[in-house]
């Protein structure tokens, strides 16, 4: 049985905040629990941006039982006016008289000042109950509003032996039904999601979210130097998402024009034949693109993972061995010399789906790696 | 807290049997735990081929005690005449009232026939607690006392990728310390590893178990198909172990000369100008062989899962990615057209070694799979 303690409202509080990633768009979840006198008196989570943030919503609940009550609160509640009011300034309003805060946050804008201001105003403040978990909540948001670059979580299935599809190109099914579902919870929980146009041309994806529950369809990004995407491709006709194709400053201008006339964004990312991935995340990071799901083939896996744009890897591993030195793999890079240069994951994390495992981490590049700028599609 | 019960005292017989695997040859290893009255009387394991068996231990502790006493046997016991005389009759000599066991032998010699002649005089007999931990426990004896054929279990070390290399060939360290102890302790608990050629003239390994405790070097088995193992290789001359060469008709007689007169069992495995790997296996069961460790590379992997030869597959996976078109992978063979033709891996367990993840399973060959009985070496 769970104990009545800091955690347990922490917890709640995590989980209300989860609940509502992929939602947020740029900003992150957060979730507050109020409690007063051994009763939960209002709890609130930030659903939308430009909406209320989770404490306003809590308070809002509690109304006059606020004064005197413990916010348990995932994030450091903001100190600045941005679209909406301090959050800080409100809880001193409505005299909480302790705030327990999982992390602070790492926005420049905030980053500790407004835990001072609440204590500044004689509210008791406690950090770090769960930090870990809720830091990993906003693990996008800690990187885009720290260097305004998005966070990249790299995904792919694969046997056993590395390959993504057989020798004649087969794919379909590596992964079980349980890896496909959460593959597309990741979806959801993504701003973006990114292929190259080999994909689009091959398999004429809908690269959208499918499942048992509505979730909401993350903007396509397609990876396509030379503009090969048929104007007839399911991403370019279906309006069921945003749509953008990275090119280069080559690519011919009547197929930009046709593609733009279809509602797509065609985004130049520098003048080399191949598109400048870091360029063209930093175009996606400026139209407040935060988080992209890469769903790439080996090529433009590996272009990333070179490039070191990649920020979290999540492989589903099916238990399958199917052979053949043509057969395509997860990441097609030139590689490295020696295996002290190798990509590690850190913070290795494993889970069963079905037959399937799901492995993942966070790529840590070793310094003295080859890199090649490499650039594909 | 364990609950006094039957499974209580086979978990302990279970223990016992597993402590001993790697040290009784072709014989299964098999606990046994006598109690009466509330008291352990006896207890005892298999240790060596040709000495007592388990039962046999138990009852010699118990002594008087053995009487009405119930005993909890992990394997069937025997009826048959072997290298000792029959268990069954040992226990009804000594009047033991219940015999509780985990699994039937599937020796055909056996195989109920313990059971039938103990409950023909008037013994309890209760069979199956723990069976699939007793099952697996012997899983090579399994086979070998059904088929006569060795039970393979291919060990493989390799990134997310699949490489066991980089493209330069460098391959340590690809898996960390406690992965390369979990590998010793394989090596302790099969009766004979397996490697290439190619293995011993690059690496010039020993092949022998390493452990902070001492643990029994296997025999090694070196797939040599034209006999270009170099004279001065560690396992011609360190004399740590028996050392079996397999090779084909086609191999030069001075070569094979000088290799036995250095102590090394040449075995010709075929005419054909590559190893027959059906016909070495038969070759190493005939010499009481019951269990494999194939350490290969890529090639001698893939060849022997080709051949359908490989009953259990052991990879450690380390959290890296090296690429490189060229790396080598862990098998390399000539692969399926079809996702349907893949091996699949039955009953797959997955436990953490330091940063590594141990995955192992049993492959389950496709019925349509291609098979090509490719030879190498």
């Amino acid at each position: 049985m769970d104990t009545l303690n800091d955690e347990f409202y922490m917890k709640l509080a995590v989980q209300m905040a989860a609940s509502a990633q992929g939602q947020t768009g740029v900003n992150p979840v957060v979730g507050c629990v109020l409690v007063k006198d051994g009763r939960v008196v209002g709890m609130g989570a930030h659903l939308q941006m430009g909406t209320a943030h989770a404490e306003v919503h809590a308070l809002d609940m509690a109304g006059a039982l606020a004064e005197g009550a413990t916010a348990y609160v995932t994030l450091e509640p903001c100190s600045h006016h941005g679209r909406t009011p301090p959050c800080a300034e409100r809880l001193i309003a409505d005299r909480v008289k302790r705030v327990v805060i999982a992390t602070t946050d790492p926005n420049p804008l905030v980053a500790g000042r407004g835990v001072e201001l609440l204590r500044a105003h004689g509210v008791q403040v406690d950090v770090g109950v769960m930090e870990a978990e809720a830091r990993e909540l906003n693990e996008a948001f800690n990187k885009y509003i720290v260097t305004r670059m998005p966070f990249v979580t790299l995904k792919t299935a694969s046997t056993l032996d590395g390959k993504i599809a057989t020798r004649t190109g087969q794919s379909k099914w590596i992964s079980g039904e349980a890896s496909r579902e959460a593959v597309h919870t990741l979806r959801h929980r993504h701003q973006a999601i990114m292929v190259g146009a080999t994909t689009v041309a091959l398999d004429d994806p809908q690269l959208t979210t499918r499942l048992p529950v509505p979730g909401l369809h993350p903007i396509r990004v397609v990876v396509d130097s030379t503009l090969r995407i048929p104007l007839d491709a399911r991403v370019v006709t279906d309006g069921l998402a945003p749509t953008i194709v990275l090119t280069t400053e080559r690519a011919a201008p009547a197929k930009a024009a046709a593609l733009a006339a279809r509602g797509v964004t065609v985004l130049r990312c520098g003048d080399a034949p191949r598109v400048d991935l870091a360029l063209a995340m930093r175009a996606l990071s400026e139209r407040e693109i935060g988080s992209v799901l890469l769903e790439g083939g080996g090529q433009l896996n590996g272009a990333m993972l070179s490039a070191r744009l990649v920020d979290k890897i999540v492989m589903f591993i099916a238990p399958k061995i199917v052979g053949g030195a043509s057969a395509p793999g997860s990441f097609s890079f030139e590689g490295y010399d020696s295996m002290d240069e190798a990509v590690v994951l850190d913070r290795v994390a494993m889970k069963p789906y079905g037959e399937d495992l799901c492995l993942s981490g966070y790529p840590r590049y070793a310094e003295r790696a080859s890199v090649t700028s490499k650039e594909v599609e």
